[in-house]
């Protein structure tokens, strides 16, 4: 991903002007959170003579993008006016006309963009041209802020592959299942809550065929009002094991089986006749092969996976190098146990300098329980 | 302990008056840290028409109770002054004459108190000796502060056992040692520092002997320019396996061992000649009995002890009931394992609704680390 430095200005009053209405078309940009997949969120805002005259977000896919929407709105004429968008301005026929065109037509004076577009094909050609057509461009302003808000969109539009969240939730003392493997309820009702909503932001959910076995989950998105999305649901599962009784097998939603050669061709037959997609991934440690799976998943336009385990598939799909954050609850209670289970199993790493490191630790109270979000560190 | 209810003014102005110079006296207080154990931390300010024109604290062992260095402070009469005084004043012969006293005969004409003096044989004499002569007395004003400041000396004088802190230290998928064993480094530097602090702080510090025999600790306080006291050692050894070549046995400082009738007699022998005090202690589910010997611990005036593990040995101390706060640093590392050792161990607790639960959580960043502070409810 090209990345332009930001330039930003070295009048302190005016920058805090960008950043107040560059905070207006953040917000405004996040209405189309849900709806616009696998487009970006974008927010824009017109400011002429210190008031808003206009302003739009990309609000469905399809549909006009942001700085058409906050052009279309003006209820005076944009001319000389100052465009604030969270995103830069596109230059290219995609699904709607080219936005740098409408920004240059309308006589607007200045941009100032939040971030560049991340696409390798177009990053940096929309400032060029505004700049080339006279416009004064600023880039940067609220970057961080942004970046966070479309990291799924910026993952797959530069990888082809899914953002992926690994999602834990454990005791204090590490556990995520007694010794007699009770796990009713570690976190608490409001962080099981907080689960749901992630579930109905992403595409895919992710387990590992013992999770399929032990505890039968739905996986559903359950939210208040019956409002959530269902993700499609991921299992890996590489002697194809599942049972087509299982609740992922009959209940509402699409199921995705991945499995390999070891797979009964009876049963794949089984499950395809039931509607169930099953992936025939290669063999890598005599288990499905996560990365090639991962490539697969992100051709299948599946942008984003959230992944809750268990802690065999976890500790693969880190060492696969697939995991991009890490969710993990901590509840405050202590349940002991030199046999319970804990986040992430497999062989273990066994030097402290080779773990994987977590980066951008967010740490937030969830009534009784703590929640860190963290990036994963790229291994060298 | 004898809790008498806060009773504040209804005037927000005083209330905040009162909170002022309170905390002056917490602050006050806290330069007797180190010193005055097993006495409480005590500062005391003296306030006459809106300054302050006197103050002390509690500064070591059998000197001044902080009321009197306060009153020796005064640069002119305090005669109708107003004392803030964090703990209780005292009405008994202890080390010192009583405070209670001295405070009347300077004709103090109002007592604003901290905390009532926990120790069941004098709390809430003061305050009815001082309002039998006329005093006015406010109490409860700062005073879960107050109460956090003095933990140990409350724990210690209401029960006789030792206020007891267990500390881990584990990566965020719950592991305080890799599938090899190997624990160097887990936390950071200023997590490992803080640790240090700790044990400058509480009188004992104990382990297993499965600790001793694998890491072959010296347990001793390590801070910049030497200035830690060591706490004394205690070694939790059923058998008496311990080496007789051991770093806690050769290296500087006390230490205890705490075995059974299972120790060799020739062993124990060895160790006493060597300086060591041996305590026999009775067995339960065939290991010491946590429970008496925290007694006994008590009894040899130990007010507090970091029990830094391991898991077996946390477990025990659990599920003894002994354990008041628990401190847990998380780094921002995952190393898996199924194998991989975690903070509490022994045969756990089957079910979650039996979980030890904690309160008052108190989360804090150290460096890349996250620590978490809380206390351990007592089970019903």
């Amino acid at each position: 991903m090209k990345q332009l430095k930001p330039n930003k200005t070295n009048n302190p009053y005016q920058e805090q002007e960008h950043i107040k209405y560059m905070k207006r078309a953040i917000r405004l940009s996040k209405k189309g959170l849900g709806h616009v997949s696998p487009n970006p969120l974008v927010g824009a805002v017109i400011v002429k003579q210190g008031r808003i005259i206009g302003e739009g977000y990309h609000a469905k896919l399809g549909g006009n993008h942001a700085e058409i929407n906050a052009l279309n709105s003006c209820k005076e004429n944009p001319k000389d006016a100052t465009m604030y968008v969270t995103l830069e301005p596109c230059t290219h026929y995609g699904r709607t006309p080219p936005c740098v065109d409408a920004i240059i037509e309308n006589g607007i004076k200045q941009v100032i963009i939040g971030f560049i577009d991340p696409n390798p094909l177009v990053s940096g050609k929309g400032v060029e041209k505004l700049r080339n057509n006279g416009i004064s461009v600023i880039c940067g302003v609220c970057q961080d802020e942004i970046k966070e808000l479309n990291k799924i969109f910026i993952k797959y539009i530069t990888s082809k592959k899914p953002y992926c969240i690994l999602k834990t939730a454990m005791t204090i003392d590490g556990k995520t299942a007694s010794v007699t493997g009770k796990s009713k309820w570690i976190s608490c009702k409001k962080s099981r809550e907080y689960v749901h909503r992630i579930r109905h932001e992403v595409k895919g959910i992710m387990v590992g065929i013992g999770t399929v076995i032990t505890d039968n989950p739905l996986l559903t998105t359950r939210l208040p009002n019956d409002r959530g999305i269902n993700p499609i649901r991921i299992v890996v599962d590489t002697k194809c094991r599942i049972s087509l009784d299982a609740n992922v097998i009959t209940g509402k939603g699409k199921t995705i089986i991945a499995t390999t050669v070891d797979a009964p061709k009876e049963k794949v037959k089984n499950l395809e006749k039931k509607g169930i997609g099953v992936l025939i991934i290669n063999k890598k440690n005599n288990m499905v092969d996560i990365k090639q799976l991962i490539g697969i998943l992100g051709e299948m336009e599946i942008d984003s996976i959230l992944l809750e385990g268990g802690s065999s598939l976890n500790f693969s799909c880190l060492e696969a190098g697939i995991v991009d954050e890490v969710i993990t609850f901590i509840a405050p209670k202590i349940i002991g146990g030199n046999n319970a289970k804990t986040s992430i199993g497999g062989i273990g790493i066994p030097l402290i300098k080779d773990a994987h490191m977590l980066e951008d630790m967010n740490i937030k109270k969830i009534d009784e329980d703590i929640m860190i979000r963290a990036k994963v560190k790229p291994k060298p």
